[in-house]
């Protein structure tokens, strides 16, 4: 058996998962410090839990953040305020089985590229659509490695201006397609005030005027992004999984009329768009195979 | 012995290979039609003449545009209005030793990966700033593929308008950062006129504001487009070719800064940015190569 860990901003989801993919039990729970000794101690304690239960063999971590190291020794979450931390040593004290670290995108997308929306595909994408924007990619049959800075597609500029993201520069995917951005975009057009991009998505349904500019604006930009990927490596499927994804069928409509309208090659096959299936526990079901494709990510 | 030809808009340049790469002999000349019958006319030309005095085992052709099908049977090349012709074919008539055809920023990509700035790399790119931008990626070790529509970086959208690019999307880096680009901007902040992106820089070089003003635009632009791919697959070496790197020593700190203003990870090794060494040979070179390593491309 094998146990693939989530860590979020404000909360940790887990699953346990069989060899073939099978998650026969997940949870979450919130997250009520982001401290690095108490998030550490949290995960041992999920082990300690399961591992009496079941016959762990592997244990596999998505951070929201970068894994600089092969092994999980340089981690930096920002969202987290952890820099450079060594996760893997301060969890290897406690977790008697094999662990691998990664990206959490990177583990969703292999999560989706095993069981889920990418099963099959040798060039595809994973867009995670939630507080921030992150990403995964599958190159030539392989996910390509996050380790080195690669697929951080939230940080994508695509504009020449615009809100500043959290990285420092203004342009950058996130700025318009988190569901902080949809938010706060929305809250900028209208005299309303809504505290979630769900909210804004239930406004554009009553066809809200404010709420129609926010989607297509939302729609515009990440249609950039997508034709831009497709312009670099020609994904055969792109996948969108976090919150706004949730909202899938509100706005494919429009997203697909922006894609078309920008793409390259007119009377080429173009990249499908669609929802990830796997949803919350694309990461989870990702991170329980990391070791697995470990080779893949260094 | 092994022919390699590089097909441009107005030129054609082609050269005798060796199996180690060497070139032998390499000549170019300018088109005086490029109606798909004349050049295949003066493609079999080359091979005839060069045919007589050289034991040629393989020819490979870089064409300016989209090789849509595994053999070259499905060319489209906007800038010489040739749409979907069977160029494989026509040749084939005439060329008697084994004939692979691709992109030619493909071609030189692959050049410079076999034998220039390129070598030895993981993940790497080449960019080829001329009379439009052109690309070509190694990821993983592997020439990705530009058949599918991959690798055409030119059209990689980085900003909300600008000029119309002649893909009909507007924003497209080809719009700031290719030779026209150049001039074009210069020609519209200055009370001067110049023709060329050359003549550009020559007034860069004698502190005349429009051009320096022109060369940080190109600069910013070209340095969003460097971290986008950085942030998409990090290169190790990204690699500049075409007219516009000759004015490399130029434009090469300015371009420097701005991409370190942007990039993302502020601590992590990030891919060096040069000239290409094969200079207008790159392409010939890759296109001599291209059958070793068709199956890359596929």
């Amino acid at each position: 058996m094998r146990l693939g860990i989530d860590l979020g901003g404000t909360n940790i989801a887990y699953g346990v998962v069989t060899d073939d993919g099978k998650m026969v039990r997940s949870e979450q729970e919130a997250l009520t410090s982001v401290l690095f000794s108490d998030v550490v101690a949290v995960i041992c304690q999920i082990y300690q839990t399961f591992s009496t239960i079941y016959d762990l063999k592997v244990v596999g971590l998505g951070v929201p953040g970068i894994v600089a190291d092969a092994r999980g020794d340089d981690v930096t979450c920002v969202n987290l305020a952890w820099h450079n931390v060594a996760l893997y040593s301060a969890l290897k004290r406690h977790i008697k089985c094999r662990l691998a670290i990664a990206n959490d995108a990177n583990c969703a997308c292999l999560g989706e590229f095993l069981f889920g929306s990418l099963t099959g595909q040798s060039n595809a994408a994973l867009l995670t659509l939630g507080t921030g924007v992150g990403s995964g990619l599958i190159v030539n049959g392989q996910l390509l490695s996050g380790r080195n800075g690669a697929a951080e597609l939230g940080h994508m500029i695509i504009a020449d201006d615009g809100w500043r993201c959290n990285c420092g520069n203004t342009g950058c995917l996130e700025t318009f397609a988190s569901a902080g951005a949809l938010k706060r975009y929305y809250n900028y057009l209208s005299d309303r005030s809504v505290s979630s991009a769900e909210q804004v998505f239930e406004c554009f349904r009553q066809s809200d005027q404010a709420a129609i500019e926010t989607v297509n604006w939302f729609c515009e930009h990440l249609a950039v992004a997508i034709v831009n990927l497709y312009n670099t490596f020609a994904p055969t499927v792109i996948s969108l999984s976090g919150g706004v994804s949730k909202s899938f069928d509100d706005f494919s409509g429009p997203l697909v009329t922006a894609v078309a309208r920008r793409r390259l090659h007119k009377n080429m096959p173009y990249g499908k768009i669609v929802r990830a299936t796997l949803n919350e526990q694309s990461a989870v079901s990702g991170a329980a195979f990391l070791l697995d494709y470990k080779e893949l990510l260094c």
